[in-house]
């Protein structure tokens, strides 16, 4: 028998709450779209009532469509000594105008008496009118029960009387939180299978956190003693130690235990997506995140190199293909041919695993990767690797000279930065100059202007997000960076990288690769050319 | 009843098949110190038979003269077709002369017929000459049954005939390994259970992988079950996803479940234990570590911050202290008032809610935050902005004048960064300049260069981490930059952040901040000033 779990990410909202985390509506917006595609089953998205950027983002939502996902608006219970209506907090809710709410109440009494001082009796009815309210407004509520497991250890009758509340006034999910982490696996089992007893017929969740190492553990458990609904986020970033790993709980459950968490042929994106999520909360996906990470597959030792040779399932608890990752061998640096090999023959398909094209290129991805080149997010770059060494790139342009120039009087005074750049196309050279917000501002308006006298069509190209990350922090200032830049014509977008120890040679590689992106394989869109077609598809 | 569990560190064994993990001998000789002082019983060195770096540490090892902990060599069963004495690497395991030794065997059945291509029978032969052969010679044996629990699914007939062979040769611990990482909680309470109802006299061990996330609750799962030793590495690290993390494991058993460990005076050395592994292993030990990362118990929603200020326990499942951490108070926008006004008390603690100091702060932070700044990770710019707030800040030093260059030929070919600074200090010039990797290396070098003329500690500063972050994607390449920066002068670390929409002013402003705050903060610990003796204490 099949059963359903209902994957409910929370990285905007707890995540948030992560040290160091910090979403634009932009960035939220993208996560969104990510977890939608994914095919997660609920994404809280944020907290109306105490964040005014929240409801900002939540107008914007409304022009979104979602294929899988709904999207669901957190608040809290009505304070105490006030009409449900009268809250502005629960209106704020409201106005977030989602399907779905999630209503965290208190269910430990230490922290109705001691925190909220409100009375134990309040507590109840501030539960069971918040919950009935959104009820009749027609929304799904998930009544989240803030430290549930702490509360239950201290006055079980308590913590249930909550949860009686919240299921007499119709909550469609009561979801058990242990909410500073402190939990045994144990112990979840055994108060969710209490819970499950007297709720035979409500849907439980859980709620983890990372406090002790054990939240992954304890949703397993907690599924195990009968919830449908697992909180956490993608990666588990989120308030002190983080939430539960949503990306370690989906393949552990779908790929081990045959839950269906997301579609059968989604699961294979779920690395992919980890990286999309870390990229865009502007976060290093930890190399030795489970299943995801870049050494979830890596062998080093060498007698666990030769069993893998001999035998995956000798070292590897599943297949890493499975959820889009890959082998590696760390002693001899054999990257996973099969997955380059596939994004070759997107380009070409006539090249075989025994070409010595294929060769080429995963000998040339090697050099850069051993330079801190990356691909994920940066596929056009990738693509113009493949074609430079399948020798089907043409340089549109050459760089010949370029100079930044900083100067201020001092700190906060007007500031004034500008670059020259000399570029040639054909023979015939242009020089310019321009000012900009900062020496990459200034090399990027320099550059396209250079270079609209030869193609006027880039005057349409703008960059819409530029994304730095320090590679190795060791070295500091003069570490190396790797620069991401994602460019749009207003109708396609790309996104192209650049790596260097100067930040502004990198950020100028990354806008190289875009302009020329742009003018080998998407201006010549019109022609006839079926390899630049095969790359458009590709793009699109 | 209190019972002792044996902790068994593999840092430098198993840790360093973790990629990116390279010990030095005088690495290793530092982690040995370090695990000692904490008091971990079993410190598991390394390989002898299979590195020959490992001997000579081993006969460094020699030397040492070791308070609590037990050093153990770590190597196979004999190889199949040969007698015991005859195995080079049986023979390099007793070179090594310590006075433990780890042997690990074959419990899987598929591994013995299909990766060591020996015969059932022969295998248990070679676990029992192995463990015999060391037992004669007087060492205490640990047997690591390799896949125990891989094995105990497949055929538990044969895997517990593993552990009976190491059982009938005088092995003292049949220890239990999950090495593919891929079990349930639930599987290795039970597995582990009957295992300890076959052995009742024998000692059990494990050792977990994090493949699932779940290496810690599978160790918790099995000292419930009844064993006696955890393996694991200090935090964490090790082959794919890393071993059991014993930073996490050893708080949660002593504090939570009153076994001993390590001794009870030594658990508030925790932090600085697992921080100084993390350095000599020249690792980042990751902020939202459980007990012992800087995010640990830092509280950033307003509501935890509320709570955590009326009583600890709300929202920390431990007293941070109790393992050498400490409680922060994250500034953000989801922090609220309470959280800001403790941290000015942490400087004047006469400043009450309803100073007019506390509201001139306040009304400084929200503008600065509406330009970009943000004081999580970065505490030591936010004791400057009280310190200006509450006119207990003079100017050490003014920047009059910066230039930054950067000139490139080509992309990829010399590239040529410099800066020129002009400072002075109470009325006194100074001019320099520098080059660099980029402009921000080239300016925090002419920087320091300049001031050091009048502040010659400055030279001991140097930046430890420098982190960009774009604030608004959308406007891509003049958007606005946050660079945060972590400085160290040996002794004391702190780290400061500056805005701007160009990314060498930002840097500038965080770089300027860091030297105040050393100049201001730290190096006048000397004096009897009192407001800076109150900022010192929140340094250290």
């Amino acid at each position: 028998m099949v059963r359903d779990i209902k994957i409910f990410d929370s990285s905007l909202r707890d995540g948030a709450q992560g040290e160091g985390i910090s979403f634009s509506v932009k960035d939220k917006i993208k996560i969104v779209k990510t977890l939608d595609q994914l095919g997660v089953s609920y994404i809280e998205a944020g907290n109306p009532g105490s964040n005014s950027k929240d409801l900002e983002f939540f107008e914007e939502l409304k022009n979104i469509e979602l294929k899988n996902s709904k999207i669901v608006a957190f608040g809290s219970t009505r304070r105490k000594g006030i009409r449900v209506e009268d809250d502005k907090n629960v209106i704020a809710l409201l106005t977030a105008n989602t399907s779905a709410v999630a209503i965290f109440g208190k269910s430990w009494d230490f922290h109705v008496t001691d925190i909220i001082k409100a009375t134990l009796d309040e507590n109840l009815e501030m539960i069971e009118d918040t919950i009935r309210f959104f009820k009749e407004k027609g929304k799904e509520v998930t009544f989240d029960a803030e430290h549930f497991f702490d509360g239950y250890k201290a006055n079980p009758e308590y913590a249930l009387s909550a949860l009686k509340a919240a299921a007499k006034s119709g909550a469609d999910y009561l979801t058990l939180c242990d909410t500073n982490g402190g939990s045994f696996p144990n112990e979840i089992y055994e108060i969710t299978k209490k819970v499950k007893e007297c709720f035979p017929n409500v849907s439980l969740g859980i709620h983890c956190h990372d406090d002790c190492g054990m939240a992954v553990a304890n949703s397993i458990m907690a599924v195990e003693a009968g919830v449908t609904q697992i909180q956490g986020t993608f990666i588990g970033f989120g308030e002190r130690c983080g939430n539960t790993n949503l990306s370690t709980v989906i393949p552990t459950l779908q790929l081990k235990k045959h839950y269906n968490c997301i579609q059968k042929d989604q699961i294979s994106n779920l690395t992919s997506t980890a990286r999309s999520v870390a990229e865009i909360s502007n976060l290093a996906l930890l190399n030795n995140t489970p299943y995801v990470g870049s050494s979830a597959f890596a062998h080093k030792g060498g007698m666990h190199i030769d069993g893998v040779t001999k035998s995956s399932e000798s070292f590897e608890h599943i297949n890493p293909e499975l959820v889009g990752n890959r082998r590696r061998f760390l002693m001899s640096e054999v990257a996973g041919r099969s997955s380059i090999l596939s994004s070759i023959q997107k380009i070409n398909k006539n090249i075989t695993k025994d070409s010595p094209e294929a060769q080429k290129v995963i000998d040339e991805l090697k050099r850069l990767e051993h330079l801190g080149y990356q691909y994920e997010g940066a596929e056009s770059s990738f693509e113009l690797v493949v074609m430079k060494v399948l020798g089907m790139y043409t340089p549109k342009f050459e760089i010949d000279y370029f100079k930044t120039i900083g100067e201020h009087s001092v700190i906060g005074e007007e500031f004034n930065s500008s670059s020259i750049v000399k570029v040639s196309v054909d023979g015939k050279e242009e020089i310019t100059a321009a000012q900009g917000n900062g020496p990459v501002n200034a090399l990027d308006k320099a550059l396209r202007k250079a270079l609209e006298v030869f193609y006027p069509e880039l005057r349409d190209v703008y960059l819409t997000d530029y994304k730095v990350r320090v590679l190795d922090t060791e070295n500091t200032t003069s570490a190396k960076v790797r620069v991401i830049i994602e460019s749009t014509d207003g109708n396609k977008t790309w996104s192209t990288v650049g790596v260097s120890s100067d930040i502004i040679e990198a950020s100028l590689i990354a806008l190289r690769d875009s302009i020329e992106y742009k003018l080998i394989a998407i201006k010549s869109k019109s022609t006839n050319n079926n390899l630049i077609n095969q790359v458009n598809e590709i793009i699109i």
